[in-house]
């Protein structure tokens, strides 16, 4: 197959680059909108001509034929040979979504019978005041991701997320808990994972040696979301308290799943249907609208051009919204595991820039912290900003500064200062032409959330089609797993080993 | 004055990095320690040599004459004829800083008295059980990021910080709190910051709309940590009540100021002393060690190698800690808005790179999420693990398995696995000479952050002269402050901003 740097295609957009006129000079007029989220896109270095090119690049990447793969249950995840289906998760019950010719609509719908079921009970209920979900990477940044943007509308029961394998995660969070009133979520698909395990024993213990609860209570209060059987059992989950989700369901997506049932027990199961929904909105709008006027392909695209035209590393995400705090951690997982890949579909080495760093903190936050360098700092970045349009918190007047602030910023980063304005002082003088995109939602419901869920999911897949990577896999974490495996059996191996062991080994 | 560039220490340093081997042929064993914080620095890739050149590099730019300048009281922040002197907020009584003459130590120990007096009163007396700190940048991310690391020697009261001026922030903080037995504490140097003081009216307008709290109660509930005192008898907040501080300390250093009130509040006032003790401890160590055993220059050094020599761009900080998961946002202001910087401290534009963007959650979370992209992504990232030998919340079993997975990551990142090793499986082929530093810490104390702290402020600060900037501004703040200002004074002024404010502006 032919690299992606040698296509006529890329050749051709970067003899278009060096025609463009600066940014700030650009007086773009671009938008999107689909079912109340909305998407200017003004404030980037390209012209109209510019989003034909890189369309016509994307075609000859064949991304709709990739798209097609994906939808239609194709094992795109080549390297682990499996489909990748968490758009099921989230279509409608007629769906129409098999692999190898068996529709998974019904066990789906079946899973969320019981998560309805699960949730309405316990809130009903009210005995339940405390959800611990234990979980790490996937099973952890998404629904701790979703609970936190959604929690104006979360009653009891509380939920805790517990990840790291730090004891400090677990002790700080069980301090405050009684074993009667509270129900653990063990997340991991394998019910292997180091961390969730060493977590979830500790816990167990912490159940059992309180003085209310013994071993014919855990059924009431331990619930696995897993695949794995064998394995929860063996932990003494009972098989009626296992939550199932299948292999086609990414760790990086799987807040749609059964992961999801934090969010079904802080915030209702219609509110969590209603974030599906959106979530399946953005899908159905991703599949179907021209690549022209499609919102993940036209944020794919614009990814592409920086990071491969521009040189640019790291794209930041800005959300002005307090409660959407964990949204840029969220997103790190998802395009850094998904596009940190340094050889092709195929196995072959790359020669160009794959996925950048992706980081970011709520506005305004952020604004007193990091843009100094956005603004002013050597190296150009382009930003997402995310704004609300209807405040979800009361107080207008704070929302008002929000929004102005968030808006002021693009603004700013367009068009600069020149050392004129800047009164002749160098310091002051803010070069601009710095592009970013803008994102907004007419409120922050469960829907539109769903909807910008998809949306990224969906803009990182175009990145890896356009890359030729395989965006399934995660391969890059698992020599890390392997080493401390042998560490933590073989004992240190190096000075800095014993060093760093020399204490813990000692008091075990 | 020659260009940074045109130097023959950086023409050597060009010349030499060609002839290095990769960095895992290298067998590296550079370690400094300084009373309990260690640094293991061999997975770099640098030779001794390599060093030799940085430190002749760095004396060819004055750091060591640089150095004193800092801490003798000159104006270092040029551009706002400012000292910059927040490392007298931690020395001893009777410590030699001045300012035009003046002995400034009375009065940091004057108020260092008040803080202690203050917050034992609160402590002992045991009526209030919330503090709620409203600030927002360096009067929000320093204390909160302490009062997170050291909350495993908190007790009551409970300390929140609101920062955003969303409204959800103040609101999703208040709901739970008590007005007689809360306290707020109003961070503003110039108390007119846009965030900081609408929540301050808002926290105010709750406080007053209580049934059982009137204008009178107001002097045993508000606190302003400020340096402008009319703005602050304004607000209502009487001047016995305002703790100062000065224009000499910088927001991003001012958690050794009173904007640590919050922390001495939540841990005890012995405990903040500890923090400041570590801090000068550091200060001394930076201010007197050779360059070679210096670790602030070292690590600075090292940020130049791989910043300018190696077209990095980025730098993880991955502290292995849960209760330093707010650390990397901390670092995130200290460095990004200290040399996000494209003039030189005479105003010339810079032809180089200068700060690179921080970025980091902690481990062993991030292993689950990002690390994917730092051992197989297609840019280099150079990445602090910050480690803690002691478990500082029980369960050595979680400890052993969180330092073992720190130390596998050092390790996998640097040595990779071949083609061979992998099988044949090109996607789990780890290409190594991946370069990290190991800071290790004895324990979370407060003495220990404190050291840690500080190391990363001498280091930006190394990192800035080499550069030629004045890392003690932030102009690039303020033209997004200005717009946002515009857009609230006179209206919306493009399609973008009429589409995101029409539903406020509408309720308001």
């Amino acid at each position: 197959m032919i690299s992606l740097t040698q296509r006529p295609e890329w050749i051709d957009l970067k003899a278009h680059k060096e025609t463009l006129p600066p940014l700030k000079e650009m007086n773009n007029n671009f938008t999107l909108e689909h079912q109340g989220i909305y998407l200017d896109y003004s404030k980037n270095t390209i012209t109209k001509e510019t989003l034909d090119k890189l369309v016509t690049l994307a075609k000859a990447c064949d991304l709709e034929a990739w798209r097609e793969k994906l939808f239609s249950g194709e094992r795109v995840n080549n390297t682990e040979n499996r489909s990748v289906l968490h758009m099921a998760l989230r279509a409608p019950k007629d769906a129409d979504f098999s692999i190898d010719g068996k529709n998974i609509m019904p066990s789906i719908y079946k899973t969320l019978q019981r998560m309805k079921t699960l949730s309405d009970t316990i809130r009903s209920e009210g005995k339940i005041k405390d959800i611990v979900n234990i979980g790490i990477g996937g099973s952890d940044l998404g629904p701790h991701m979703v609970c936190e943007a959604l929690k104006h509308l979360a009653d009891t029961p509380r939920i805790h997320f517990v990840s790291n394998v730090d004891g400090a995660h677990i002790n700080e969070t069980l301090k405050h808990l009684q074993p009667e009133t509270t129900i653990f979520l063990i997340a991991s698909k394998t019910f292997v994972t180091q961390e969730t395990m060493t977590n979830a024993h500790t816990a167990r213990e912490w159940f059992l040696n309180s003085s209310s609860c013994t071993e014919e209570d855990i059924p009431k209060h331990f619930f696995a979301l897993a695949a794995n059987k064998d394995s929860v059992m063996e932990f003494g989950i009972p098989e009626e308290n296992m939550i199932p989700f299948n292999d086609w369901v990414g760790g990086r997506y799987s807040l749609h799943s059964s992961i999801g049932l934090s969010i079904c027990l802080s915030i209702g199961f219609e509110n969590f249907r209603a974030l599906l929904d959106g979530a399946y909105a953005m899908d159905k709008h991703f599949r179907t609208a021209s690549l022209h006027q499609n919102m993940p392909i036209i944020l794919g695209l614009l990814g592409i051009w920086y990071r491969n035209f521009w040189d640019t590393n790291a794209h930041a995400i800005l959300p002005y919204a307090q409660n959407l705090h964990r949204f840029p951690a969220f997103l790190q997982q998802m395009d850094m595991e998904s596009n940190g890949k340094s050889v092709t579909r195929d196995g072959n080495p790359i020669d160009y820039p794959t996925g950048p760093i992706i980081f970011g903190e709520s506005g305004t936050n952020g604004q007193h912290a990091f843009y100094q360098l956005l603004h002013q700092g050597t190296s150009i970045i382009p930003s997402d900003f995310i704004l609300i349009k209807k405040s979800y918190n009361g107080n207008k007047d704070h929302h008002k500064k929000l929004l102005a602030n968030g808006l002021a910023q693009t603004d700013a980063l367009m068009n600069g200062k020149t050392l004129a304005e800047a009164d002749n002082a160098p310091h002051r003088v803010f070069e601009g032409n710095r592009p970013s995109n803008t994102i907004v939602l007419d409120e922050l419901s469960p829907f539109h959330l769903g909807q910008l869920i998809a949306l990224y999911e969906h803009k990182v897949f175009v990145q890896g089609i356009l890359w030729n990577i395989n965006s399934f896999d995660q391969y890059g974490v698992q020599l890390g797993k392997e080493l401390a495996h042998n560490i933590l059996e073989k004992g240190p191996q190096t000075p800095l080993h014993r060093y760093v062991l020399e204490d813990v080994l000692k008091e075990l």
